[in-house]
């Protein structure tokens, strides 16, 4: 392996940063994980043992590197961090998808995910460009959900829609035509919620597509911030899934 | 009026930093409006112009600040800032209440204060210790939504209470014993819902106050983000308000 270097997103590696996310990334993706990063001082968090001796029952290098570490997570006070491969993970045909059309926050993105996973949408594709999905920052903000999800990218929604073709297309537009009640309770079987950029959302041309879905909310804002949306379009839809509904 | 220093939660005034945020303050808090500030370079800037018309007509004097904005933005790329003064909000007894209890995340806060407007939760309580609602971050995280609300702020729920003895109180908890749907299916006619600290939630007395509402998702997070539940939470009770049933 190279000399690590501050993350870049051409490099074929990231890093899980904190002691949770890294356990995350050990117990879910733990053929991915390269070595296991910890401060000088990590001896004394019990946390960093625990995820020290379970690196190294999984046969993963440990080394200290708090140098490295200060620099990977811009000086946050940080004393563990997975470094793992990258990989494009295989949306799964059954089950609901999440569709990110242009993404482009990174807290948002590790937002989103974390109740992604939450609510059982482990299928999540995303438009590029986007923000970086194995960007420290997002995973972190996952909270390391990220490494239990499939996470695959298109450069356009029509490659996606190629690939999943069954999938109810379900747009989360402001002027979308049907209020969200309405479309959770008519929803198709297997659904893909379409969520849009935080500032721009998702282009005029996704009305002619699938059943554009609006939140209702007062005018006295512009909008619900991305996440939010997300987290209630993920919600009430999932409440009304075939076989578990509340 | 003093020299204008950085922002500092002491202070009897604040910053709302951006055009959005400045335009929202003078629309609906301009009798606590004091001054604008405008960058050097802002007469390029239709917005800031925009702004800086109507601040003038409204008798709010307007005047070249680069150097304060760089330090009170944080370097950010601010052209234009309303310098307003602080003032205590008076929660209306009639409608929902959101009661927030130890917020301290600044983006939280600001992405709440913005989904309460939305969703018509006019009346925010906030229990201290808390983040500063009046800190610039906050504010701007908000879109300004914040001085088109009343916040008020209480050292314990105990004397929220005191004040809304009338109000049905919902402590959303992860170990909360009745399923959000339920919840709302039987909501009182005037509900405060009340929330949590981002790490900690709510201590285990809330169990024994009001209806505890748990949001239903996997085990495979420990739990939702604190805006995401209570964006989910308003969404889910704002639905169902006397009246204006979806």
């Amino acid at each position: 392996m190279p000399k690590l270097a501050a993350y870049d997103r051409n490099l074929p590696y990231s890093y899980a940063l904190g002691i949770f996310p890294a356990t995350e990334c050990l117990k879910h993706a733990q053929d991915r994980c390269m070595r296991l990063l910890v401060s000088a001082d990590s001896a004394e968090s019990e946390g960093v043992m625990r995820l020290r001796s379970a690196a190294e029952a999984a046969g993963i290098r440990c080394e200290e590197a708090g140098r490295l570490l200060e620099k990977i997570s811009r000086k946050e006070n940080c004393h563990a961090a997975m470094v793992y491969r990258k990989a494009e993970g295989q949306l799964s045909p059954d089950g609901d998808h999440l569709v990110l059309h242009h993404p482009s926050d990174m807290g948002n993105l590790g937002t989103i995910l974390r109740t992604a996973l939450g609510f059982g949408y482990r299928n999540v594709a995303i438009i590029r460009p986007a923000a970086d999905s194995d960007d420290p920052r997002v995973v972190r903000a996952s909270m390391g959900a990220a490494f239990s999800l499939a996470i695959c990218h298109y450069d356009t929604f029509e490659a996606y829609r190629t690939d999943f073709p069954e999938h109810g297309v379900y747009p989360f537009m402001l002027t979308g035509s049907t209020p969200l009640d309405e479309a959770v309770a008519s929803r198709a079987a297997k659904c893909a919620l379409v969520m849009g950029n935080e500032a721009t959302g998702l282009p005029e041309s996704f009305s002619e597509i699938g059943m554009p879905v609006r939140i209702p909310h007062s005018g006295d804002i512009d909008s619900l911030n991305l996440a939010i949306a997300a987290g209630i379009g993920m919600y009430a839809f999932a409440r009304n899934r075939r076989g578990e509904c509340t």
